[in-house]
């Protein structure tokens, strides 16, 4: 599997190689899973990062809607379920080793659990840790009961 | 140590907390790590994805360079001290849960070891995996033997 990413090192730029033996090559971790960013593909903002299984990869490229790996709760995660703020994909790169995933997405909304547009709100700063951003929403009405 | 990430859920924008507070409460993995996603200050480039001890960020946070835990060399990784590519903090945050972060930095020349810009350079189309950028610079060079 690590060969074909060394392969791809002096790929280049456009020439194109199977998806599926690419997508078999690449490398979850010992739980099955990858990490995955997500970006917002015009504004450049870094808007989460969370976990994808195979299963959860491949549903994402073949709906357009990203699918994640809760590890919490043990099941796919279909980002906006629950929340109704949903991410559309708008490309997916793997990196050098084929271990991490970016993923440029259209966010609808807030992408992080406290309804903040992303979950990155804790500086460390020199004169101490600072918030750096509101909820658009209130997380409760985020996540209505029913 | 999730109790500290709770709280600051809630927290007004602007608001400060004790930082070596939040750095106890942050949560690294099993291994000690935590994943940090390096991303071009001003561009919004994501260039990599790496990982950090408590080590690993304490240094970089104090000397303003990033450093990294390396996994396959098992030692604390200096971005940079081989191929002279390093990359200096511009601003370092936690995510909602305490366990990842967000790097923005000022990277000199490629942040991968294949010489490219970025690491993410195999996209997943449906046509095929693509390789989307060539390297600045040859990777021979970049890691000249003494």
């Amino acid at each position: 599997m690590a060969e074909t990413f060394k392969e791809l090192e002096r790929a280049e730029r456009d020439s194109r190689w199977p998806r599926a033996a690419i997508l078999d090559a690449a490398h979850f971790n010992a739980d099955g899973l990858m990490p995955a960013i997500a970006q917002q593909h015009d504004s450049g903002e870094v808007l989460m990062m969370a976990w994808m299984n195979r299963e959860a990869l491949d549903e994402t490229l073949r709906t357009g809607r990203v699918c994640y790996w809760s590890r919490s709760r043990g099941k796919l995660w279909r980002k906006g379920e629950s929340s109704g703020q949903q991410q559309h994909l708008r490309s997916a790169s793997l990196d050098c080793d084929g271990d991490t995933l970016l993923l440029r997405v259209d966010q609808t909304g807030p992408a992080c659990h406290t309804g903040r547009r992303s979950c990155f709100y804790v500086a460390l700063e020199e004169t101490g840790a600072r918030i750096t951003s509101d909820p658009l929403i209130d997380p409760d009405t985020l996540y209505q009961k029913p």
